[in-house]
């Protein structure tokens, strides 16, 4: 981790800590530069970096505040760290189903980046939040990148072994979500009843390379998940 | 717009028009500076806004390139543009049912961080996608800022007209997501049965200087819509 990611770490906690609240604002920059002994450079990016994760605003002129939501228990939509960081107060299990090296259909292909001969690593999970289910996933990793998984990785987090075990570097990801009513299957794996409302969330995972490792479909269990999305102004 | 801005525009264009695709190379940087004519910082500037907005991404020591989704028809949901610009391909109106001053409940005031006793506009709208029901839109705004709304106005872009109009800068926004079943009323507006899946999302838009100023409350038709969201290596 650089200087100015571990600063801000230790900012994002000096909020957590002070329970600082929406709107609060932060010590002005030489109060910073001071308190992390960095430079004016490092502290800006640091600062830079929390705005983009969605912790803090700037307003130029006037300072840096605080952006911190109001509702708790929701699952970050744009956290790649899985539910285990999101979801701290809960306690998140998982049950492997199946895992097995397989050739990919056109479609897990196609979303990979791969051809149909090679391999894929196929995993399906159920995941509980406090004993209930939470989601049906199934994902699908390129071999030639993810070179082994186990049960063992698999009832973990695959994304811990894959950053720590692997030492790959996970970069940008593409979403797709769709609402729909569950089919018979995806029913009695969540405990639901069959035509029940559903959340499918595709996402495509990549390296900072830009290289797809990961294409995962998870069926959320609508009775135990909502989710909250920060979106920074560089979006208009 | 500033002139990096005004560049990252262009790149953009100039992506669309040679149907560039993910994963395909920009020109270096000094082929980028000679054709924009700007400085190296100013290019930077520019390619960091466009990598935070997902139309690239950049390896380090090896270039910039092109990210690009390969699904159509879906919503962005980190837009604050609204529809009109994420479904460029499809004809969205919308139909005014309610547009009043109200004073806020206590949830409407707690999100809008105003008093019960001041005012707020209050829109409800159905918003048809190529003529079909896409969804029943319910927004509240807190009157001390957006300080004027008619019919006309709400049955255009009503983001536009905060922008254009009142010259409002829009800043960041809090977003949750939310699936169930369909109320009767709601199932009644957009032509499906209650107990259908719906997704409600609930925003709270801010300026840019932290003052939120509209919370909507958006229930979508499961059978029209379809989201993506692209997510950045910063939230790792």
């Amino acid at each position: 981790m650089l200087k100015y990611q571990q600063i801000a770490t230790e900012i994002e906690t000096y909020i957590e800590e002070n329970d600082l609240q929406q709107g609060d604002k932060l010590p002005v920059l030489e109060t910073l530069m001071a308190q992390f002994e960095a430079s004016k450079s490092t502290i800006i990016k640091s600062l830079d970096l929390l705005e983009k994760k969605g912790a803090v605003f700037q307003v130029r002129g006037s300072g840096i505040f605080v952006r911190r939501h109001k509702r708790k228990g929701h699952i970050s939509l744009l956290s790649n760290q899985g539910f285990k960081m999101d979801l701290e107060d809960f306690q998140i299990t998982s049950e492997v189903l199946e895992l097995d090296l397989r050739k990919p259909s056109e479609e897990v292909a196609f979303n990979l980046n791969m051809k149909q001969d090679e391999d894929a690593y196929y995993v399906k999970r159920i995941r509980y939040i406090n004993g209930k289910t939470l989601c049906l996933e199934e994902s699908f990793y390129n071999k030639s990148i993810v070179t082994y998984l186990n049960n063992e990785i698999a009832s973990e987090s695959i994304f811990h072994y894959i950053k720590e075990g692997l030492g790959l570097k996970i970069g940008f990801s593409d979403m797709y979500l769709k609402v729909d009513k569950l089919k018979e299957e995806e029913a009695n794996y969540l405990g639901l009843e069959k035509g029940a409302p559903k959340l499918t969330v595709e996402t495509i995972f990549h390296l900072t390379n830009g290289q797809p490792f990961d294409f995962s479909k998870v069926t959320y269990n609508y009775e135990q998940s909502q989710f909250f999305i920060q979106a920074n102004s560089h979006f208009l």
